[in-house]
């Protein structure tokens, strides 16, 4: 079988690009000098026996980051970062993430504890490493890279081809042969990306093998690393074969496990490998690489799209000869080459590369693949542009290996603190979902992502499944409560009949029937309002009472040209507070006040906004909890009505407001209140949410003294509205006061079996 | 204290007019001929201990139907308009209602059977009644008019005045003055509107007192009518005296129960008289009024205003003296008038009507209000004017008053059926929330409606509290799951979770993303579609296979013009049918049909049309539950691609098809198909909806044959779309098939207690 024939001749060029990526991260917690922590696994990462992204791996102090499966490398990408940001928003504060594959700062042997896992059997297993290598050897980290071609590209494959074997052997031989091939080339990968030149002395048992000053490719892919004992020596030759060779060395003793196996490539499908003979291979993963330090995540994105391309070469050209031990041979030798040393098998590297960019043109791939493998050719060409050559050269600048690890442990903290609301690599999403995104992989629940643009998750728990969207709203809610909160007009009936006081109104549907109305109105404060605008357009407040026919009517003119169907109704004097309702809790209470600044006796209102605009919390509002004060033209109106300007010097303690209006959207400040807050009022905004069969809902109070409870009189308090999406990100990020995690509270509704700790 | 100036000086008028409503109205259940059927209340009509709309009077023959309360006596009326409808839907097919007050046709007295009511008391009561006054008496109906003022009206006006009397006393000589006044002043009500001037000899026990031809005004407010025995005498002057002089008639056994008395007025708010003096007086009950038979439901809107404002005129005006004993003279008086005689209190009555409109005058009321009072002057000039001399005419003109009751009897039921999908005095409402709001009032459901145009109804049953929006979204559907099927996307991936065969398919934000995957699709049968868009709008099948790129890139661009995302789906071969699942059951399945129309051999293609558009359920579509065939340039073309015209003359049995698409919307046809599909298919739809969390939902499926099984294949049958808010309509009007009548499905789905009978 000629596969670049078939590739060609089917159209399958498409397909051949496409497949699912995995990444998988090990990485060691470390203090702010690079040494490594000796505190357990934190706990607020919930349990390791299920956690599907946060999982420790040899020792306590050894993280392990996986990314699910994702069809686009891209998107496995901006899992691993949205993994990273949570564990590094998480980890203590005096904690930070290794960025190199060499552990430093190794703490004594005794104080090294091997993950305390659920499953005795694990902790058995780390045991027996421990004795086998011991642990030194165990705190070794490095990347793995989990590939699988695209199942309907292998289908396509198959019935284009002439062979007579089955589907399922036809795919393992496939891989086979991808896997052969890699073990083969591998030194390339190596030369290209390996990053472990030195370790401190101590790493080795019997003394270090290294020359002060001296310098290897890959430590971790040395005899020094996490490797097995060369006498172990499985085929590749066939799927049968490699079980049975497998199986020989566990059945001998000689391996613990199948999993003690440490090949470069592991063939996957299945938990024990004699299972693969009836599953069939189903994707390899690729266990080679060193920590990139120079990377946030370990590895950059164009190195992972030109490993995938790599991984197509292998078998997209011929099965090599003598794969395994002349693969191994290089591998070894070119791991323990200086960094900055032309490589001894630099014509070989150089040629299969070539064999990269001729098939990168056969098959049409993107031109950015062709860059990228450029790119490599010429770090044949001068060492000094591999990973470990700048990793060399770094690393005499600082000193030490550890102080260049520490160095860019806290810059990449630092990094991932910045935006503390935001997932970066899901900013394209609502910060309410990327909050409850942030507290889902933290607890360890398997999120899909099902619609970005839309907000919409589901998470998953054993066998339970949710869906989600904009982070609040799930299953809990019946579909009638956005309806009825939809509606003012219901929702006024529907609060009224379960006897929550509500302002009274009337609604017209013509200037002509409001104004034949009107001496039902003389005298009272009212608001005149649209019926279903939300934003404030068309509402007159008449705050002392509306004094002549001639303000009623222009109001209720404005009031029609929002809506065909108008509102009277009556105004609630008191303090507009938001309540944050979830089942049967009021889980947060703000205060929203209008943009405004406080003066200092020295800077001008302009200078004040700005200086205030600097929180980073303060943004588009969009893609930050708050948003930044404007000096527009209705900020300028209002500070007039107060004889202001922009460039007014403020006194000392004198507060300015810039807008009439508390909205969050234009400058308002959000202020937790929920522990001043009377709890007579919380119990109201629970009933409230009840009467309309909401499980999450926002509403709003009008409330004349939150330090008293609620009484039953009709003036003391009165619901405005109820909202179905509320804003969690006010609460979660407020200006002032208390940040409450309200989307831990809805996970927490969703998956009560689940533990989530906070 | 004098009203008048308290209402001008406080600008009370327009809340002195405003109230509440209630009409019950009593009538006989007559074969055609008019005569008064022997068979049972109806089963269909649920429970008579509480059904709040439709109940019996005396005997198991009158119907009572009864309105809730409105603030407008125009949505009154069209509750009456409502209910009537109803009513004359479900009584069998050979049973009518009986225009007139005074019953015709009485079977033998041992064959009027009293009401079978749950509460024995209340038939004993019944019982007593046949022995005081004969079964016959019993058989005469009328209507009662409940009146309150409104209660901020009263509140404003006890405010407004200094009388030192509590609020509840002050009421209560509110209630009494309009009571006594109106006692008073009745009979003009009475020339104006009565209707009982004959009645059939046997309904007297002993003999006619009428001789043949003879008339009087008013047969059931005479002494042959329901009164008591004059001896029976109770005070209006103080609450403490009226609740006194009824309790000694009771206490002394002239009286079996209170409500036995039969004031044409009754001072209501609480079941006992005595509990009043707590309570107070909230309302009246005027039970002066004959059935009109010119009118469908027994009473004009116009003349329920009139009573209104007269009403009104009782309070506005000062207290009579003597008020109780002269109106009750001149009632008898009156009512033994002959009809086209001039009353012998002409006087008296105009000059109360020019009071009347001198008030209507001073509070600017309605001008039409004017109007209506206007005619009733012309009556008091010319007696043919009054209903009642209207009515002798025309049982002169017709022979009997039997045949003229017969004759309307059967006029109304068949108005009442004509557009027997709807209420006519709530078309403003969908057909689906028409048809629930029927079905409902049959039920003995209370309905409130929140807000019509956003077809928003509570239902209540005991304690038992709904809301519904459309017919359809209840509280028993999950708010996730109507956001699950808004959203193809997200659908697709839920559906393929739970396991159900979905088209594959690819989105793409890009054409030229879309292009860059042309070799994916060649020669593949698919659909390119807008993502979002549901109307057909931008859609290509390519049944075939798509052949060539210019090809699918236009079939792209098409696409991209509806949206910024589009969808490029595997195509389905096989039929499309919509299956409605309620909670764990397929409901009903429908396969709709393209417009399209049958040759005969004889007319034309337009005729045909026109034809097939004389059905009563094709209209516009929204106001019937099919609509009209178009003859439009749509249909033009797909007539000429067959090589027709509208003129072409079809062959004996030749279908032709007007439109490519099945929709409802463009002239389709409805065939039910239910009985006909197999199980699994059905059990496969409820599977979807569960998948979604939905309890009620429309699911459209591709079957290549629905009388075999469903198999796991992916060829065999796949799932196209799910839709939170079907067409109920479609499947209780088919155009072809049996009726679903779905509304009720969802009533026993929500009120599980109650008893609903088909």
């Amino acid at each position: 079988m000629n596969i670049k024939e078939i590739i060609k001749k089917n159209n399958l060029s498409l397909l051949f690009q496409e497949g699912s990526f995995g990444i998988e991260k090990e990485s060691q917690r470390v203090y702010k000098d690079g040494s490594i922590v000796t505190t357990p696994h934190p706990h607020k990462f919930g349990n390791r026996s299920y956690h599907p992204y946060i999982q420790t791996d040899f020792a306590e102090s050894q993280l392990e980051l996986i990314t699910p499966p994702n069809n686009k490398i891209e998107d496995t990408y901006r899992w691993l970062s949205a993994i990273h940001e949570v564990v590094q928003r998480i980890i203590p504060e005096d904690e930070y993430i290794f960025p190199l594959s060499m552990p430093a700062g190794l703490p004594p042997e005794e104080l090294i504890k091997v993950a305390q896992l659920d499953d005795l059997q694990d902790v058995a297993y780390r045991e027996h490493l421990v004795k086998a290598y011991g642990k030194n050897k165990q705190m070794v980290s490095g990347i793995h890279y989990n590939f699988q071609l695209s199942p309907i590209f292998i289908e396509k494959l198959y019935q284009a081809q002439s062979n007579s074997q089955s589907f399922v052997e036809f795919q393992n031989n496939l891989y086979l042969k991808m896997a052969t091939n890699f073990l083969r080339y591998q030194w390339i990968l190596l030369y290209l990306l390996s990053a472990t030149p030195t370790v401190e002395d101590k790493y080795f048992k019997d003394g270090s093998p290294l020359k002060k000053g001296d310098y290897v490719r890959s430590l971790r892919s040395s005899k020094y690393g996490y490797v097995n004992d060369p006498e172990i020596k499985v085929s590749f030759d066939s799927l049968q074969e490699y079980v049975e060779t497998l199986e020989h060395w566990v059945n001998s003793g000689k391996l613990i496990a199948e999993k003690e196996f440490y090949s470069n490539v592991r063939l996957r499908g299945a938990k024990k490998v004699r299972d693969l003979l009836t599953t069939g291979i189903k994707y390899l993963e690729f266990r080679l690489f060193d920590l990139n330090p120079f990377e946030i995540y370990g590895i950059s994105l164009n190195d992972a799209k030109f490993i995938h391309y790599f991984a197509l070469l292998m078998i997209w050209m011929d099965k090599a000869e003598n794969a395994i031990e002349v693969g191994q041979e290089r591998l070894a030798q070119v791991a323990w080459e200086h960094p900055l040393d032309e490589t001894a098998f630099r014509d070989e590297g150089e040629q299969i590369l070539h064999q990269l960019l001729a098939m990168l043109e056969e098959i049409n791939a993107p031109s950015e693949l062709k860059d990228i493998v450029q790119q490599k050719l010429l770090a044949f060409a001068d060492p000094r542009k591999t990973l470990c050559g700048r990793l060399v050269e770094e690393i005499e600048a600082l000193g030490s290996y550890q102080k260049l690890g520490a160095h860019f442990a806290q810059k990449y903290k630092q990094q991932s603190l910045s935006r503390f609301y935001a997932l970066s690599a899901f900013d394209n999403m609502e910060l309410s979902t990327q909050a409850l995104f942030f507290d889902a992989i933290k607890a360890g629940l398997n999120v899909e992502l099902l619609d970005e643009n839309d907000q919409f998750l589901s998470l998953k728990f054993n066998d339970h499944l949710e869906y989600v969207k904009n982070g609040n709203m799930t299953s809990h809610d019946s579909y009638i409560s956005p309806l009825i909160m939809e509606n003012k007009v219901v929702t006024k009936k529907v609060l009224q009949k379960a006897g929550f006081n509500v302002p009274q109104s009337i609604e017209f549907t013509s200037v002509d029937e409001a104004i034949r109305q009107y001496p039902l109105f003389e005298n009272r404060a009212i608001v005149i309002k649209p019926k279903s605008t939300n934003y404030g357009l068309g509402i007159t407040i008449f705050q002392q009472g509306v004094k002549n026919q001639e303000d009623f009517t222009q109001a209720v003119e404005i009031a029609f040209r929002e809506d065909r169907e108008i509102m009277v109704e009556d105004y609630l004097t008191g303090t507009e507070y938001r309540f944050f309702v979830l089942g049967d809790k009021t889980e947060a209470v703000l205060l929203r006040v209008p943009a405004n600044v406080v003066g200092d006796g020295i800077h001008t209102v302009a200078e004040l906004v700005n200086s205030k605009n600097s929180d980073p919390l303060r943004g588009d509002g969009s893609r930050t909890p708050l948003k930044k004060i404007a000096l527009g033209e209705i900020e300028a109106l209002q500070l007039k009505e107060q004889g202001l300007t922009f460039e007014s010097i403020l006194a000392k303690d004198q507060l300015v407001q810039l807008r009439a209006n508390s909205n969050v959207s234009t400058g308002g400040d959000s202020i937790d209140m929920t522990d001043e807050m009377h709890p007579s009022y919380k119990e109201l905004a629970v009933g409230i949410a009840k009467a309309m069969g909401a499980a999450v809902c926002g509403v709003d109070i009008i409330i004349p003294d939150l330090t008293k409870p609620a009484t039953k009189e009709l003036s003391s308090w009165g619901v405005i509205e109820a909202n179905f999406n509320p804003m969690m990100m006010m609460h979660i990020f407020p200006y002032q006061g208390k940040s409450r995690r309200l989307t831990q509270n809805v996970l927490k509704m969703l998956f009560p079996e689940l533990e989530i700790n906070a």
